[in-house]
């Protein structure tokens, strides 16, 4: 059979794969198959399709009944809608200083969403309820922006994971302080798949208001959702989402992509795997000599630190980033189509640049 | 050969089409085709990927050796990118009343951009030099926002359409005020396919400063861009498009959907089919004793004036959307996938409505 | 008795007074004296102190007893921290397209607060239940920025004013569709004394849930204050005020200056005094032929029109502003200290240039 | 001579003061008698007058001769509007974690001007270039706010001093990076009076391209300016002043108060008794067994720790605030009206709690 006709051309090899970024990576097949399943005919635009009504039932099977999904474009949309909705004009967000929202949206929290983020340092990017209280005071003070909310990550943005215990305690510090609880989730499937739960069991069932539920780095072209678990901490979600020009036209084609997802178990299928190879990978350069492992590699990221020398050859055979250049820290990730091949042949490379 | 494996089920009825906007057809084979093109491997996100260096000579070809594209998700997304590039935090944007960006994008443009609208009637969508003139003034007067940028609509959100020399004319007068032009061309093919001249000669050659180029209308899943044309006119285009949240990560897969459209002649084949679409259904109608056609027929839309009653059973048939129901106008839009059949049966049920 | 001692020097003739502005003129006597009152000792700032708690008692004997102020800087500031107190991230303003907040307040309540204004023209600077109903509908509508407070100005931009039943139909209709009542009142005090009844017969009694109260147009140094009469309709107002930059350290000062005008009676000698002095100004000019009087001359402002080449002959004699100067309209201010010989001079002057 | 008539009344005792800030103080009799002489007369108003204009010369007087003032209400508007002014939609602000627009500004900064803070802890209230480069990093990243300016604070909010050498050395090292440098100066008469130089010798004659300079706690009734001394750094600073609230009608009223305390010596004679108040608080307390001084006492303010219980008792005799309730620190603020009296009794009282 002919492939379809497009005048589109291939322009990049599709056997090179690095580890640089989970969003490096393309599609999961299955997510592009769903596509062509949404497609053709009328679907009404702007949310009111088959697909994204169906996938209320989806989101409802992994985060409960009360559970509302919301489809948006990518994860800082996801996270500044969800913000916005729990938080006043005064409002503001307790956050790790790592956090996303805080160094990797481009301030679009601030700019879109006028929320003054409240940040604490973190030795592994997870905040405690003592962390928390380090930012959780001054309500009655209208000379400071008023917590809110606090936002934390699963799993984290250095590859460290929240207990559903931890999680628990830190929703129930918060709503006794008259917080809300957000996870940003855009590795949420990571994090279930590491500690082997369902998602529900470290988000509804502990106390978590809302999330940012990623489907991008899960194997989706693009898409993730606003998970509304509390329905009292959140108005008018429609209208936050559209002023946020986060608002799909065909949001079918959203929809259908986590509803292949999230149906069965491709989330989980993906999310293993890509840990998988972090944990691979992790231990084949631990057994190399001059390269230490940063922190517990809980998810699909490794963070080590190498010479810098090292580094940058390695750079010049697999693409990779650093994430703290003056300390020689490099963060690798795995992503769903990382493949054992991928990461023995990266370790091997380790070992030859570190034994030059 | 059997489909490729996927969780998500069809759930609608993919020979059901309606008149009730061109964003409820789904996405052209030729561009679904186009994303296994570009799956596969690794792509450097955020845009630096080898799709999205190609668009470049692609958007060259259309709107000229200085044209530079910046995908983006969605159309208000890249009015409102486009518009703050263009404007200062004290900035204005001149505007017909009906334009998408006053009516109908929830404020996005205020609350994401600041951005002050100073808005004019218009009959029949369409701005003029003495029109904008009633909003060009005050540059100097701190009480008010100052005009820096005109925005019209081309095609306009009435279906009409600028000449070449009408765009000419508001250029020159804008410039001559020290404001810049832009377009929102959510519909800019179909004015191209109607004028039947290429893009460019409504657009860079009669000094058309930026514009937001739509891709969904066209054909697309998803994706737009904000092209720059007079590139002195604009900084840091792409910090302003990760600030709006409006940066996708898997660039390469909006890129390569504008690939698609844009490289040879789909966005052209797609346009042409759905004015002719539009053109046979306000021929069909006109027919009809006691439905009036209210502007000029030039892209995709046609506007009318029928019984309220009527409106009423014929929705029930097929799907469209009163334009302004105290008056009895509707909307009728016909998109890509828009068949001749099905102007044909519309027609006829609007013969049988009104002859109940 | 020597004067005070300071180091300021007197730079301008106070013997000059013009009717380009009810805000050219300085400070009455009476609140000048009140600053001493206020003075010496420690009061605690941003409003706990005993002047503001004062003038919670002076606020609600004119405006009933759920009332309490909020003083903030400016009219500006007024507008703003109240149209935000009711309206969510998503809300919309409806006034009149002259309405000050629209013109002449350099996009402040876009681009502090987010706000979108939905512009009806009117004819007359005044909003009815038919011009709002041009406006308001959309609520469901997420597409649509949500209409949520009507706002109107007592006495108008034109020196028109609306009698009571006007604004009891205006919030009895606006109230019937969820939204509130926001009265611009930068000129409250020359409203009630052109009616001739409290201020409260067409705020509080009517139905007006909040309002900005002038102080500065009524014989201020500055200062204005939020009043808010519905609490219900309100939150956090301390907040708003802080975020939106509008809350004095030394509040006592703005205050005690409310105090000086409205415990007693100042705040309407001034005001009657300033509508005496545009009636005179009207009676006398209406005499002269070739110059129209362009609306009801109800408050504090004359519109008129007269041939552009003695307008510009007569700003070289008195300071006044067009307001339209292609349609060759100017606006004459009287204010507080305006005398009838201010004003039968400026007559004398009108008529000397008429007849050149 | 009988006072002239007010119908305000005075509600405070003119004899009660305390050390709990400098501006629960009211204003000085120097700076009241200048509102009298800018008082009577019509001025054009929004800073068109002649004492916002001989302003201008005083300024340059302090600050050389490219300095532009620009009077506004309040120094979160001096703050907010100068870094507008300095920024792109896309700017970020570095600043000490304990600045006043990090902690004590509501958000304003973020939610008025969409401005993102980069923060970093200090032990004093004091950034260094190191410090700074702690931020100072990513100009070309998207994902991150780009740092365009480096605000520091002079005197700081720890009551701490910059000499000289140091601001140059920010100025240097920011202006190397691209960066510009901002003085919030809500004390800068403190730092002049402390370190016993002008003011221009640690603010032009450094680098410094514009500041926040204080009039409120010098003795003001309220009012500030932003001081422009590199206007190539700045755009349109009249604009934004305008849509960020902070223009005042009357601006005379603002003008004269800072000619009353600039045009000679009234800021520094303030200033400087402000400084030798908290000196001899500092010493005197310093003597007491079981307080201690925090931080080097440099301007006029005396932050200490002492027993919970101390402090609770002392607040029923004295107003001040907790400055950090869990450690037990406390802040004493001396203000212009402070009188070694005051001092001394407040000391005695130290003396007396802490011996209990």
């Amino acid at each position: 059979m002919n492939p379809p006709r497009t005048d589109a051309r291939r322009r990049h090899d599709p056997e090179v794969r690095g580890f640089a970024s989970d969003n490096y990576a393309g599609v999961h097949p299955e997510v592009l198959a769903a596509l062509a399943v949404a497609n053709g005919g009328h679907q009404v635009s702007y949310g009111e399709d088959d697909y994204t009504e169906h996938l209320q039932h989806v989101i409802r099977g992994h985060f409960g009944p009360t559970a509302e999904a919301f489809p948006v474009f990518n994860g800082t949309g996801a996270n500044v809608v969800a913000l916005q909705a729990v938080t006043d004009r005064w409002g503001a967000v307790i956050c790790a200083e790592s956090a996303h929202i805080n160094v990797d949206e481009g301030g679009a929290p601030e700019r879109v969403g006028g929320l003054k983020l409240l940040t604490v340092p973190t030795p592994d990017g997870k905040l405690t309820p003592e962390l928390i209280d380090r930012q959780a005071y001054g309500w009655d003070d209208e000379h400071r922006a008023m917590p809110q909310v606090v936002s934390l990550t699963q799993s984290t943005e250095l590859g460290t994971l929240y207990t559903p215990e931890e999680i628990r305690a830190i929703c129930a510090h918060a709503h006794a302080r008259g917080m809300v609880v957000h996870v940003d989730g855009s590795r949420l499937a990571n994090a279930a798949a590491s500690l082997d739960v369902p998602m529900r069991t470290f988000t509804n069932a502990v106390g978590v208001d809302l999330l940012s539920l990623g489907g991008t780095k899960n194997g989706a072209l693009f898409g993730e959702a606003v998970v509304v678990i509390n329905r009292d901490a959140v108005r008018h979600m429609k209208h936050l989402r559209k002023l946020s020009m986060q608002l799909a036209s065909k949001m079918r084609f959203i929809s259908v992509q986590l509803e292949a997802l999230l149906a069965k178990d491709l989330w989980l299928r993906n999310a293993r795997h890509s840990n998988e190879m972090a944990q691979r990978l992790a231990e084949g350069v631990r057994a190399v000599h001059g390269v230490e492992i940063l922190h517990p590699v809980q998810a699909n990221a490794v963070f080590a630190r190498l010479p810098h020398e090292v580094t940058e050859r390695l750079q010049q055979r697999f693409r990779f980033y650093f994430w703290d250049e003056s300390a020689g820290d490099v963060r690798w990730m795995c992503s769903f189509d990382t493949t054992a091949d991928d990461v023995d042949a990266f370790v091997a490379a380790v070992k030859e640049e570190m034994a030059r």
